[in-house]
């Protein structure tokens, strides 16, 4: 549909009634400039943390079915007094359930996947000059039990809603005006970046910019749906991210920095071929993302292997690498949750030598020491020691010249 | 399935974390005897009314069907975390929507009616030795847009649960210990009646006694499905509600008491031939049941007509009456909420003249003034000042000895 536009507001936008009415009045002023609007929405404010607590008290390992039976009904609630607000402004309106709108997805519970999009039902409310409102993160798998889409899940439902919808653009309302070249909260002089590359957007994400989860940018990448990133709250124009077209690459995009990872070292791992393998293929069956991987110089017949994960995912990562150090008689196994992980992205970032000898002299102007090193395409990411993480983003900012 | 057992427990019993608990293990008790149990849940304590709060604080008139989008969330927590207590106590179980387990409604949002259960699912479960719990109050249309099924809701779930499943009874857990001679609170001397048929357990709850809706008791005695009446607190045996098999007629079965009617007189209408009928068919166009009806005699070419009302639906029946005055040229209407409507229920009480002169004698014995009368085989009703209601009750649950 050509003149479709899907608006997604997030938990703090419809975070109590006034704002869920300030919602209501965004998404008829877009129904009203001529568009037909399909809107995701997510649970209000803090409703989903009243429903894990209730959970918890009863159960520490509350089965992973039944929290989706309980979390889904967090965007059912705000869905229907989304609509309730639209209809009272004198709109024509319907609310969806994942399930009602046709979302299928994998049998993975807390963390499913979307399988594929029956639009038959969306298509023909729209089709009836309907406003449609859609319950964000959830969707049935094809037992019709409830599933939820993890992290970043309402982004990823307003994604691949645009995407199965052939939308002409999909608006991720938030709280904050736009993607920054780093943190306004930390470096006061961040600038709004109009425009910018999925990938480009990915490697922030990914690197600690909370602003849109990765999942849901690849999803907009592979299908090529335009997002649009701005606040709710305001009528800034936001970033927009689509493929990059400019002709003159920027050298550098932006610097984010992750302060929720933790470090953990195998010390003392026998020098036989496919150890480290094995220690990556366990934790990977565990499904714990690793990030930067460092394998120290042999000594004696010993490595030292490091590598860095996400600090929900250091408890069981430290269980597993306890262990694989027990399995292959490593000497111990320590962690450290004081390191965060400081980066600069851009498409030009790696293809410049530049800009890496730059970053590293910069962190050496101020005495920071780099722990670990690891690049892709467009990011180069330093380990650094947490409590000098957020100095040497300002210093950095300034150094680029951002 | 011979061997079944449903159990539904109302809004107090799941009130809070410590109750849901309780609950779990009642229900795990009975599966433990070696029964198979579905388990009906309604919305937490007083949770559908904060939802109630929010939808009205954005409209006055919410549409319909967002509202039972909106109310069915407050079963769907209840069942899910209902399902994670029993989960955390090891009995293997799993949570049910209404759309899940298959009960298919009528299109009338909010006051739906079950047209047919589709039991394949609940079935497939009670085969692999789960304990089904099922959302109360709700179902889909033939459109699969969530119903609720109004007042009296999740006992009709149960009931409906129980004839299609051919359970062997159905158990109503609540917060008082059975159905009362008397409501207990206003006659101390009230006792529990251990038996009682459907006829006249749907009499006195349609005449206050709020223990059971009508509507449930009415589908268990088509159906014949046991019904029995317990606390969620304690261990008594409660009520048992059945077709009445004894050979020996109890004369009279319990005295209940409805305060929340109202009474409307439509004053000098012309005396012509279908003009009572005209107001009925007005109100029950708009829904409204019309309890009690008086007509006076003829006095210069005009009568009055009085009727009782619920409550709750006084303003709607008053709009009506003066639509209908002002077009039948009657004087004026005018309405009474000072009075309530005092009932004795028994299957012995129409056939027996002398209950109902012993009952108008009781009341002129205490100088309490009959407004009207109204009788059915098992119940006679009187209209009285509010003011002695509570008096008269007692001293009629005294005089019959009961």
């Amino acid at each position: 549909m050509k003149n479709l536009i899907v608006q997604k507001y997030g938990g703090t936008s419809v975070g109590d009634i006034e704002r869920i009415k300030n919602v209501a009045r965004r998404v008829i002023k877009t129904k009203e400039s001529g568009k037909d609007v399909v809107v995701v929405v997510s649970a209000m404010g803090d409703s989903t943390d009243h429903l894990l607590e209730m959970a918890y008290t009863i159960s520490e390992k509350p089965a992973a079915r039944e929290m989706d039976m309980l979390l889904a009904t967090g965007e059912q609630v705000s869905i229907a007094l989304l609509a309730i607000a639209i209809q009272e402004m004198g709109h024509d309106v319907i609310s969806l359930t994942g399930a009602q709108c046709g979302i299928i997805t994998s049998d993975r519970f807390n963390k499913a996947k979307i399988d594929s999009i029956n639009t038959t039902r969306i298509m023909r409310e729209l089709q009836s000059k309907k406003i449609v409102i859609v319950a964000g993160f959830q969707g049935v798998n094809a037992n019709k039990d409830i599933t939820t889409l993890g992290r970043g899940g309402s982004d990823t439902t307003a994604v691949a809603l645009a995407a199965a919808l052939g939308a002409e653009k999909c608006e991720i309302y938030t709280d904050v005006n736009g993607v920054y070249t780093a943190d306004p909260r930390i470096v006061s002089e961040a600038s709004l970046i109009p425009a910018i590359s999925y990938d480009e957007v990915i490697e922030l994400a990914a690197l600690g910019a909370k602003v849109l989860h990765p999942r849901s940018v690849e999803l907009a990448g592979n299908y090529k749906v335009p997002l649009v990133v701005r606040s709710s709250f305001n009528d800034h124009k936001g970033t927009i991210i689509e493929e990059d077209i400019s002709m003159e690459k920027v050298l550098i995009r932006g610097i984010s920095l992750d302060e929720d990872i933790a470090k953990i070292s195998v010390l003392g791992v026998p020098d036989k071929p496919g150890i480290a393998f094995k220690l990556f293929s366990l934790l990977s069956k565990e499904d714990i993302h690793v990030d930067m991987i460092v394998q120290n110089v042999n000594r004696n017949g010993v490595n030292d292997i490091t590598f860095t994960v996400a600090m929900d995912e250091l408890q069981r990562a430290n269980e597993t690498a306890q262990k694989f150090a027990f399995d292959v008689e490593a000497e111990r196994v320590v962690y450290d949750t004081g390191v965060s992980k400081l980066s600069v992205v851009g498409t030009g970032v790696v293809a410049n030598a530049e800009v890496a000898s730059k970053f590293f002299e910069a962190l050496y102007e101020i005495g920071i020491n780099i722990q670990a090193i690891s690049t892709s395409e467009i990011k180069i990411s330093c380990i650094i020691d947490k409590e000098k993480g957020k100095e040497a983003m300002k210093y950095i900012h300034k150094k680029f010249d951002m």
